[in-house]
């Protein structure tokens, strides 16, 4: 845990440079709009530790899968947000010495990330090893308002000499992956130009063994040179280099005048635009967006931002540090996603950082669609359903390629555009879960929006898709006289190819229930529509309901009648039951015991059966939370973020308050104080809204029902206003 | 199913070229003589399809690991015998034209390896695409009289001219292995030398990251032209390459005129000489075997190898297939290991292929302890055994690794220096029966040789930490009250992480009981020397036994009351029991079906509770055994080539002769007739053994029991005498 980050409602500010954890806060002062985003790198060259990070959304590459032994089924490729042209960079030399706070004396340092109006500033005074002193003073943003648009305005003060400075923004493509699986480089030049105070670098993801669709990018900066308050005129020497487009500009800065370079970039690409035209459209956007001038263009993001904490922000008196948490976590998660484009997805670090490929995960459904619904327009939570609607067909394939067959669908663990890219079979390929919450998100936004519509629209045949996964991935065991679900690994990935996880039965019941129950709902709205969709799906609804109330009415749960709980799998009982508490010295377990231990402990990574609980609360009493809160809190080691949650929300429940506030804590600031010594890979985003689930659903009781929103509100004590 | 190899009672033939499967052929034709071995690759240059392969027993490089997800416990390499230096080599140029098999015109072919005598020979006419015409006739063989040793006769005679020939033996160690995991290469030059008709190659295995052990590897060839059966004078260019040197000898050969090239190499190691004296003793090793010449070489080796079919032949009258089959596991085993040094022992390829890296798995124990136990002098069993205990205390570091103490010894999965080398955490980490199997080692040589002394020689010490480790992987589960062994793969490998798998927890409990009696034995023969290693290994007598007789007494054991089977595993019911013959088209399912289908369903790789009945075959009744084969036998896909020798052993015993013949066949010719198709990677070496069982055990109902042989022999109605 770290506390080098300053408390503050508003600002994460680190004062004084802390170059040992730069790279931590690079992911904290990340910057994003929906569409692009990059971590919090400096400016200029720098030496030291840095992980350089640019994204765009929707731009990927088929890394070729690494695999130790191959499976069947195994994807060939793992398809992944890549890192694409630094379009920050503004190299500076001054007497021929390279401006690098790595290498200068840092004579002081303070930069912030501004929430209220996301806009990352730096002020800064450096002595290099010639001696000179320069003030940097830099501001930027990715603009909301214009969201292909980064805007850099990036000042320069001699302290202690006037002289020759050579500045030069530019636009670099020679970018890797840090986790390029093969060490590959994705990118291939197409074209360059640069002209005065101008750049254009056309770069496109590599040909490539899988024959995957293909991205052009085009980036365009236009610079501006500004004195003492008013733009000048200057010269610039065109660099050009492999996959780089530069403009060297060479000024006299006088002692103690401000020099500022405005930098305005455009990035635009083949997702939005033909290749005939991105050039010229990502010129004029770059024009257009210069023309605005810096002060505008930063006075409409910050109006947007206005907007957005207008209708999302909370607020938490007597407890700075979990203001400061709390809307970090809103802020980034609005930062990554903002609903314009159902191509679009929320990987779990966002534009923050390579872990995890940028790709798609269950945590969109789960936790992700609540944050959303409750402080955005209807449309962003819907666009997350209609993404897995695109991809239904992919998830058919997917199901057939494991076996399945008359359209089933198995929507893929990790996944950019639908194909499945993960490859482990424990998870890959039992970790089905994830189509239980995929359909619970589509009941989640209809319980939230009232949109019953959707389900005509792009819900039913999904729900079909599922349910009809379920009644095969199920079978009837004689030995039991029931159906039971075999080789499954549940929310808690601490325990791998069981029997009969409770969760996952539970929620494939639930799956053909609703599935059932929103075709006659679909029918009401529209009788048409629905057999339309049922005979395009060629449902056999005597046959496949029957099936499926079969299963509904004989599905097997694993229960324990003594202690009145619900059991995590078959045979969970046969193993040691300890508490967390027995093992202090051992945490966390993931880092310390090898798997087969982990596997055969009691100890929980994210317990499932209160994931279920919490999923579908009506169905069960106070008293039977309780049992199982109480059975299963003790053994749960919380090392998935997107487990206190749950927690939190169930504790608040039953009036556990201490619980309720320690298993908060755990989330709330994970990030701004690094502690699982991992922030320098980038946010856990999809685990903020895990964290807003805490306060708003935890805290605040909000719920939901027959479309009324409902609280049950308790104020930690530590907090004085919620 | 390949039929191009024709049957003949001593001879693999291959009669007429079959370019399209020289790579099986080539495993098929390999040579070896425990100490090196190679692939049956073409003396001269050949650009169709081949994998060469020259491996010297022992000598290994830790070839960095590949995996996808890590996981703690992970071992960093996978040490694997690789490539070494090509020493068959003989390049010729005819009249400027390289001759290769592959690109001239083969008039005729004959290649046959006598497996009487070990030498493999070649004859063949070509004609070159520039219309030269010439006779090949090659013999080869790896001494095992010298066992450093490899010679070749290499003659020419041109059929329609007389003119220039250039032919350059060789010594190239600028080799690779094919399954290198990151294309690395393994060896660096460390010097070379050439003169009249002799070349001298040091290579050294690369400094490696892992810091292990690296190996010296000095070649040294030494060349005699002849002509019409006499010796003449010849001159060499000396050719020297990076990691290459060649004696490039131009001759004028005389159309119908016969020249022949006799090529000794010697290959000796760091393993069996220190560096300063490496390069001298290969160069006297090549001198002296140059002097004997070729004929007393093979006189020599054909002797030893008559001596050793004296010992160990078996006949079959009828069947000359049944017959040739038999006599090449025979003699493939014999030539893969010797028993000569405790250091070695058997991959699942031996010296046929890259395939498994050449490292030891269970199957030495389960499978080839046996048939050396038959075959061949006690030594060579007992150097197996030896070689487990050798690595006693890396087993036991393995086991400190996963989280046990006390002096709890794991074997590896897979190794070749002690080190585990296996990284899929289902196999790593749970499959761990193979503990088991090198207790049941122990008891098996014992049992044939009578050598109880090996006891307190090397036995108890590894005993005891087999038996340590099952004592602390077991837990008492409340629920049953029984203790149980939770998360482990047995050998059936088409279920992972299971719990109690039946075999599993009757091989610990036969290990804990065997072990206490051991010691009890031990004291008998030295009573001092007992004491002395119990105090060693700071047993204590109280407490370890009181908990080793509770487990025993108190074990779990999943049956099924109805079935009056034993289950292979809990929850095995639940599971949809159909037969093999239900899904003849989706066979081989390791093939067709992704990983979690075949997990869930009842088919099983190799049936455990079989191999345990196997073993343990005194403990059951002539109808348990009857019933559980009748139960499991249908379900068992025999995906592991070491699965059928066992249901032939079962069926003999129950008297079923015609399930007994047709498990039999499934593995008599496997490689032979490329069963699999996946003979060009090498041959399935461990599983001959299992193929030697099933006649012996099986139709010969061979056992040894209080110290004398049993047979209850029958006659599989195809044959007329076994």
């Amino acid at each position: 845990m770290k506390n080098y980050i300053l408390h503050d409602e508003w600002k994460i500010v680190e004062d004084g440079f802390h170059p040992e954890f730069n790279e931590i806060t690079e992911s904290l002062l990340s910057l994003g709009n929906g569409r692009m985003g990059q971590r919090g790198n400096f400016e200029e060259k720098f030496s030291g530790k840095s992980l350089q990070g640019n994204y765009i959304a929707g731009v990927w590459f088929p890394d070729k899968t690494r695999v130790g032994w191959w499976k069947n089924g195994y994807p060939n490729y793992f398809a992944k947000v890549i890192n694409s042209t630094n379009w920050v960079g503004i190299d500076v030399e001054i007497d021929g010495e390279e401006l690098d706070l790595n290498t200068s004396e840092v004579l002081n340092f303070y930069r912030f990330l501004d929430m209220k109006t996301g806009v990352l500033e730096r002020y800064s005074t450096v002595r290099l090893l010639n001696g000179k002193e320069i003030e940097i003073r830099s501001k930027r943003f990715c603009s909301i308002a214009d969201d292909h648009a980064g805007v850099i305005e990036y000042s320069l003060i001699p302290k202690n000499f006037s002289g020759k400075v050579k500045i030069t923004p530019y636009l670099d493509g020679s970018i890797k992956n840090r986790d390029a699986n093969y060490e590959e480089t994705f990118w291939e030049e197409i074209a360059k130009e640069t002209s005065y105070g101008q750049g254009v670098l056309h770069i496109k993801t590599k040909e490539n063994r899988f024959k995957t669709e293909r991205f052009d990018l085009v980036s365009a900066m236009k610079v501006d040179v500004w004195h003492e308050g008013k733009a000048i005129e200057f010269e610039t020497l065109p660099i050009k280099k492999e996959k780089y487009v530069g403009c060297e500009i060479s000024l006299d800065l006088k002692q103690d005048e401000k020099t500022t370079i405005y930098k305005y970039v455009a990035n635009l690409s083949s997702l939005d635009y033909s290749a005939e035209v991105l050039v010229s459209e990502t010129k004029n956007y770059v024009e257009k967006v210069a023309a605005k001038g810096f002060e505008t263009l930063q006075q409409e993001h910050a109006d947007k931002w206005a907007d957005k904490w207008e209708h999302c922000d909370i607020e938490v008196a007597g407890d700075v540090a979990a203001q400061q948490g709390i809307r970090f976590n809103i802020f980034q998660l609005l930062q990554t996603y903002t609903g314009e484009d159902a191509r679009f997805n929320i990987g779990p670090k966002g534009f923050t950082g390579e872990k995890y490929g940028g790709v798609t995960y269950w945590d969109t459904e789960a936790y992700c669609i609540p944050f959303y619904l409750s402080t955005s327009e209807q449309k962003v939570g819907r666009n997350l359903l209609v993404y897995r609607h695109n991809h239904l067909q992919k998830a058919i394939e997917n199901a057939q390629k494991l076996g399945f067959s008359d359209g089933a669908a198995l929507y893929p663990m990790v996944t950019m555009n639908g194909e499945e890219c993960h490859n482990e079979w424990e998870i890959t390929f039992e970790e089905i879960h994830r189509n239980g919450a995929i359909a619970y998100g589509i009941y989640d936004y209809i319980n939230y929006t009232g949109d019953k519509k959707y389900l005509v629209e792009f819900g039913l045949d999904v729900l079909i898709g599922i349910s009809r996964f379920w009644a095969q991935r199920v079978n009837w065991s004689s030995d039991k006289q029931k159906y039971v679900m075999l080789g499954v690994t549940g929310p808690n990935e601490y325990e791998n190819n069981v029997n009969n996880n409770w969760y996952t039965n539970y929620i494939a019941v639930w799956c053909l229930k609703y599935t059932l129950q929103s075709i006659e709902e679909g029918s009401k709205i529209d009788a048409n529509r629905v057999n339309e969709i049922l005979s395009n799906l060629n449902f056999d609804w005597e046959k496949e309901t029957e099936k499926w109330n079969h299963i509904i009415e004989n599905m097997y749960f694993p229960y324990d009648p003594e202690r009145e709980v619900f059991l995590q799998q078959d045979g969970f009982l046969d193993k040691e039951l300890l508490s967390v508490s027995d093992i202090a010295q051992h945490r966390p377990i993931n880092q310390k015991w090898s798997w087969d231990r982990i596997l055969r402990s009691c100890f929980i990574k994210q317990a499932d059966v209160l994931q279920g609980m919490y999923f579908f609360e009506d169905d069960f009493t106070e008293t039977e939370l309780r049992r199982n809160f109480d059975f299963y809190e003790p053994m749960t080691v919380h090392e998935s973020s997107l487990s206190p949650c749950v927690h939190v929300i169930h504790a608040a429940r039953l009036g556990k308050k201490e619980k309720a506030y320690e298993m908060y804590l755990r989330t709330s600031r994970l990030d701004l104080d690094d502690y699982n010594n991992d922030t320098e890979d980038g946010l856990h985003i999809t685990s903020m809204a895990g964290t807003w689930l805490s306060v708003v659903k935890g805290f605040g009781g909000m719920r939901v029902k027959d479309n009324q929103l409902h609280f049950s509100p308790f104020l930690p004590e530590q907090w004085q206003i919620l």
